[in-house]
């Protein structure tokens, strides 16, 4: 049985997920695909948002499993609209930034073009039902991706660009308020500095007083910054794209690093 | 297999959404239907909102497909429950309303009274799980709706009433804060009038610049408003009923339309 | 075909429904086990929001079914991972009260220690991921939960602690506003007294003008308070926990309950 996963910014609330469930349905053969819903909460237009919750979840799911993607404000406009194979799995959406975390320029990607894989009249506003429900579905029934359009290169970036070695940066705050860098386990040492604030990395909340501030590696193995019981967030003020240092074990321990 | 959607405004932090599938899931017979998330998060109470998203996301599922809607502020009051056909589907939920798009009052119609359409105990105030999840998984087991009881005529209307000629009503407003009309494309003409303001009848969101208001085809055929990467609704402090009016071609180009 | 549940704290806008899906859907094996949301917008940490949802939902569900729990902010502390029977189906979460509506202290319970239930590395802040989802998995597959681990003795409770006789608290407040207690229909007699007021019991919302304050017995079978379109924990200012008493037939009538 196929696997489609859906994420989304459209909220539910809308007929919007709705339209295109209904359409996997219609076109989708026998047996059925599951389709499973991935997070639909996506803040409107969010692109890394998106890029990393895909990134840290559909990587879970079996290979071959087909994973759509719709946070496209540029719906209608010059961005492409594409099928990608990463990580053994199948990834549609708009060439956006949203596959940043999951893809390379360098990985297989096609334009989705051949009209097996899209409505048959699309609208200029909703391509998660018209093309990205469709291609899924077509995928689903033993559609062959690579004729789904010509060849491609992603040209999809996230505002921060790859990251420099021995650098980290905040590139996601989480639905507690965890600040989630992409600082690696490997290079992030014992501790950590953010906005002037050096932290040792602990294990888990627990390890300090609830309302204190903590750094730990969390679940996708980079270091997290969290206030146990509260919100990060608030409590640092800072956004995504905020500097996650490593400290130089020598200097832990002699007061505010700055 | 059978697909049974639900949408309701019951939202996704209590047990309400759970106790209705859990009803579908102990019903139902072999094999087990799929069930659906439309959409939870429709406002408490608001009959029209969940109206207009079920027009424009159940039509996309198969004929023979079974939708529930629980918006039901009148629950164990006087309003009738009810099984509808209509489009070729099954719509199951309070006659108060919410089927006003998808149906006329002509729809062949049935009170849910039979004991095989119902929980043996119903509640006051909970009929999404006593008599709609339970006529849901008797449909989609098989029981044949025409049974479910009396034969009786649609009531539940919409606050706007139905349309006249060559006028648009806003009548829902999405996620993005875009004002979405019941105005056809086919009435619109090349530009409408909203609020005072003469819109164009553009293609995308790019066609304009980054918060600026446009008008459009929405994804349902109808005229849209939005503001890209901003909200309509706010930019215009308009509620939804507010008027779209199509504009003489000659008045366009001469300055605000009053 | 084996049903899953899930019921988290993770909202909608992040991964971690997603990879606990992904898990679930790598690891169980054919046929796949049927996997459904029952309510992911659970207050962050809020075990007895939880508590309170599961009880009232999952008791819909066939026996044997399988339902996960991850409010947990405990995570990689010191609260037990537990699989536990109960109502004849198996709850899967941390010990830390969530189960304390559904389970009993003697309720046959498991440690979730054995490699066959875990992940290979189990991260110290997702449990859900690394321990709960592959639980749920290894169980859909067949596995024996009394295979888990050690056997257990449930130790996790609610602030309020089990009921007296003759006495309510409100254990609920809902996405309506309404206040849900525990004090169950047969003891509650015909009218009740909280914060001061009394209320009849009543059937349903419509037995009072829009506005007004209302008492009933709810879908849990227990009294509830409420407001008639609008909000009962605003207009009382009332949280978990208030009382609800019963009200002797011979004050009722005449003038407030003091």
């Amino acid at each position: 049985m196929a696997i489609i996963t859906l994420t989304t910014d459209f909220g539910t609330a809308d007929g919007y997920v709705g339209a295109m469930k209904g359409v996997i349905a219609r076109l989708a053969g026998s047996p059925a695909p599951a389709v499973v819903d991935l997070a639909h909460d996506i803040p409107p237009g969010d692109i890394a948002h998106a890029a990393w919750v895909i990134a840290t979840s559909t990587t879970e799911f079996p290979h071959g499993s087909i994973h759509v993607v719709v946070v496209d404000p540029g719906v209608g406009g010059t961005r492409r609209e594409v099928v990608v194979r990463a990580r053994g799995r199948w990834y549609v959406g708009p060439d956006n930034g949203v596959f940043a975390y999951v893809a390379e320029p360098s990985s297989e990607a096609y334009a989705i073009e051949n009209e097996r894989f899209r409505a048959e009249r699309v609208s200029r506003t909703f391509h998660g039902r018209d093309v990205f429900a469709s291609t899924a579905a077509a995928i689903a029934s033993g559609e062959d991706p690579a004729t789904a359009g010509r060849s491609v290169q992603l040209a999809g970036e996230l505002p921060w660009g790859p990251r420099e070695p021995a650098t980290g940066r905040i590139v996601h705050i989480d639905r507690f308020g965890n600040l989630i860098s992409d600082f690696p386990e490997a290079e992030a040492g014992r501790s950590v500095a953010i906005a002037g604030t050096v932290l040792p990395l602990l294990a888990t909340y627990e390890n300090v007083p609830p309302g204190e501030l903590l750094a730990y590696i969390g679940s996708a193995g980079t270091v997290e910054i969290a206030v146990r019981d509260g919100r990060a967030d608030r409590r640092l003020g800072l956004a995504r794209g905020a500097l996650v240092l490593p400290v130089p074990s020598e200097s832990v321990g002699q007061g505010p690093y700055r």
